[in-house]
């Protein structure tokens, strides 16, 4: 983290956490490929990410760094995080365990703007979260 | 777009623009599943994606709306645009001619946080932008 080449040469990029201190992370199965959720990350969520290898997110609403899972046992292994191009988005690769979606989805992208159910729903939310 | 159930029954689900009149909008290529890259967009970009069914997003920076590929003609073709659980995020399905970033690679997340290249570079960027 203490490269700021823009190429990614050296050891490592420097996110852009812009003003507010956030950057949106993608997280992607990475065996399915399914793209599972999308939340906000902080330098310190990434560094706890990279240190411990599962996933933590800042929550925008509650005000607090946050591990996946921590409530739900529902974690996300990180394999590999990446950047785009302008160090602005993160895309986390992880093995879900269980849903990723606080309503029992597998991914909370689970139905279309049209309206259309489209995602699998893996779980109750009524016994998982109380 | 005019049902505001949360859990999508109806003809629509209405996408929350928030304070900004902005949402994140991850582009996935519909066949191999790769996320391709991470832009924003407003109810205008929307709408006129929906309608031309080709990818549209809203500059932040040069603050206007954005046909992706009118300049490059690396243009996605959206099957389909799914939103979240909060309806704040979406996910266009696509089908991406040539690459979708602006640096030549397939996907702009192209090299981990580590700053190691991962991604394919599929186009010479001094010959698409001039």
């Amino acid at each position: 983290m203490s490269d700021s080449q823009p190429d990614g040469a050296g050891d490592g990029v420097a996110v852009d956490f812009g003003d507010d201190g956030l950057v949106p992370a993608v997280a992607q199965d990475a065996d399915s490929g399914e793209v599972l959720m999308l939340a906000y990350v902080t330098e310190e969520a990434l560094a706890r990410t990279r240190e411990t290898g599962r996933a933590h997110y800042y929550s925008r609403s509650r005000d607090e760094l946050w591990e996946k899972g921590a409530t739900s046992g529902h974690t996300q292994e990180v394999r590999e995080v990446r950047v785009d191009c302008d160090a602005d988005t993160l895309l986390y690769l992880v093995d879900q365990t269980g849903g990723a979606c606080h309503t029992g989805h597998r991914s909370c992208f689970y139905r279309t703007v049209d309206g259309e159910h489209v995602g699998e729903r893996v779980f109750d939310p009524d016994a998982v979260y109380e």
